[in-house]
């Protein structure tokens, strides 16, 4: 079994870096913060014995060695980036379950036959630069490495030259390793577990999802002395489509989602119609048929809202990803541990994306998954216990060392 | 006649300051733009040997003396602050109209018996700070000097410690100086004298207003794990509530115009269900009752739009003045130099609010409008002819000089 206390600690020091302002953090992606938690968990692992790689998309892969020189490793890990008011978990507790896998199995002078690689992907949550799940998905070749590094936040910065800024751009080819299998513990982020008292989630599928970056186009009038006749009000056009998403999602309820969370109106004045409002649409369902028809409805109803009242809709696919399902044999020995162990499990569908969405098409990938305080998450007051972190990454701890052969 | 070549000239100057990014103007109120638009006008006024006073709300006075040291002063001016994306002309026309007027005076050797006062009103705009015509709110004793200086920009600067910033609080207490009598020369920033193919405006009364900012609270979740049934989504109910200013606003016509020109959203992450949306709901109509009617149906259903999904509504009012009935003898006035110049002219309403509408509680007030190009503003594609601006000036300096009496 693994150390719970120390690994509760370690969460407890890397959420000192980035702090938000209302308990939990704001550590986006390639921000000075960033870099610090980066060179904290250098740190513990260099002081954990390993060796670290990182890649030319800055992700870090951190490496102790197994006996077998032709194994090829067993991957574990999560990302350390958070949203702008994020927990102190998500994608942190993966991470630093992977590293309290090495550290009980130095503690116990355990050696496995193949070597245990404890990564941090880059850029996973999509907040600061979209879409999410960045560095997997050029690790998985379905996104071009240089196409990510023009990916731009909302000031303006290129990907690219914010991973050289933080210093964190490595030399390591992306998507160059072979992987024997990956596994990422992650909080629920969602309310079933706790809902059903379950302790442990065992992930047999996600749900896929599609980010549509939307801008309506009217014009910038006076909102005193333009007749309402005359007037082509992009923010009206936005209030339209922000519907249309919701009746598109509850009409297939319970297999579907649907939101907008980000808005810019242009140029957002009190006494200016809005020239432009640019938004994101998030969709997601577990099955593929639904979330392409939830795209197709949209795509085909929205630009009919707009023009209804004189504005102008277009739209751009930024984030995309299908429904995974996850290898069946990993996916056997996570229920098999949990069930070892004596902790309560079930079956679940991962209501989040997670960069084992991407890995999961270029090597066997599996999850992990604890509960969360009433599925709060992607909010500063995200919680987990300390028994839930600790029965997570025991269940991690047996499927990995399991799969790495001692 | 009034020298329209150099009103235009002065114009032109005045537009290099502040430049925006589509050939019009960025110079907010209290910014570093504003200041330099301040020091140039005060240039001006001083070779034009006009004395300068400011307030303690940096509106400047700049005087030319009159014949009779008991009479009161004829107040003409407008503002020089604009909107982010603001025109070259709305209200900076007012101001250096007002400047003409006196240069005209001294080119012909003309002296009144009422002094003239030309006057630059801060912060009418109201887009970096709320209310709009702030200063003049002050001056007419309908706002209280020291509130206005607590009203706070959305990076969170107070009004005052800006105008102390740029070096522009003035000594002198506000609302002190007593009027003969107070003209403003505008742009209409509307379609109508265009399409009437007219002139002159002779505005006899203009729009009330009411701002009422808007806080729909819900809670900040993800986007992807939270089930529809659970979300509390904060920008699910701006888009009601959108829809709702449109309702109210359409179910008047003609007489009421209503809009939402300004949207906040938090965290504004594409991955995260909005927690909170301000934005402002600016309604306005020339009656009355309309306009109160409008806000009594507002207030009464948002809250239950938003409560039906799970979001709280609150609201404050953050600008508000009645529907203005200019004087009558003023106003016959413009009427009058209208047709004595010649110049084809309509009676008409402002649709949008100016320094004018607050005056005219402690002064007999009125404007004189010109057309504006497609009547668009707010826009930097805001247009007007030097032939419109000369127009407007010619009747402008008859008004006011009939007023201040040679
Ligand atoms: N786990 C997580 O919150 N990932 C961010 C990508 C997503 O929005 O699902
Ligand atoms: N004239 C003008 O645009 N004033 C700003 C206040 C308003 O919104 O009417």
């Amino acid at each position: 079994k693994i150390n719970g206390e120390r690994l509760w600690d370690s969460l407890m020091e890397m959420a000192q870096i980035g702090p938000g302002i209302a308990g939990g953090n704001n550590r986006q992606t390639l921000t000075d913060a960033d870099a610090e938690g980066r060179a904290l968990f250098r740190r513990w692992c260099q002081e954990a014995g390993c060796t670290l790689g990182v890649d030319e998309m800055g992700t870090m892969f951190a490496m102790r060695p197994g006996t077998d020189p032709d194994a090829l490793p067993v991957y574990v890990g999560s990302h350390l980036d958070t949203q702008p008011t994020g927990g102190k978990y998500d994608g942190v507790l993966g991470v630093l379950g992977g590293l309290e896998i090495i550290r009980t199995l130095n503690d116990l002078g355990i050696r496995t036959k193949h070597p245990i690689v404890v990564t941090n992907w880059t850029n996973e949550e999509g907040t600061r630069f979209a879409p999410a799940m960045l560095a997997s998905g050029v690790f998985a070749g379905v996104l071009e490495r240089d196409w990510a590094y023009d990916r731009r936040d909302a000031r303006g910065l290129r990907f690219g030259d914010e991973l050289e800024r933080i210093g964190w751009k490595g030399d390591e080819p992306v998507g160059a390793r072979k992987m024997h299998a990956f596994f990422e513990l992650h909080i629920e982020q969602g309310p079933i577990l706790e809902a059903e008292g379950k302790e442990i989630g065992v992930v047999t599928h996600g749900q896929g999802l599609r980010w549509i970056e939307c801008t309506v186009t009217g014009k910038g009038q006076h909102t005193g002395s333009t007749p309402m006749y005359l007037r082509r009000n992009a923010g009206r056009g936005m209030a339209r489509v922000i519907e249309l998403v919701h009746e598109i999602a509850i009409a297939r309820q319970p297999n579907a989602v649907g939101a907008v969370g980000h808005v810019d109106v242009y140029p957002n004045s009190r006494n200016i119609i809005p020239e432009k409002v640019v938004f994101t649409v998030d969709f997601r369902s577990h099955i593929l048929d639904t979330l392409e028809g939830m795209v197709a409805e949209f795509l085909a109803r929205a630009p009919g809202l707009c023009a209804d009242i004189g504005v102008k809709f277009s739209s751009d696919l930024v984030g995309f990803f299908d429904p995974p399902a996850f290898d069946p044999v990993l996916v056997g020995r996570v229920r098999d541990a949990a069930e070892r162990l004596g902790y309560s499990h079930m079956d679940i569908v991962s209501g989040a994306g997670h960069d084992a969405c991407w890995i999961n098409r270029v090597a066997p990938t599996t999850m992990v998954m604890c509960p969360c305080v009433d599925g709060l998450s992607h909010n500063e007051a995200e919680e987990i216990t300390p028994d839930w972190a600790e029965k997570g990454a025991n269940v991690l701890f047996h499927a990995v060392v399991e799969t790495a052969e001692i």
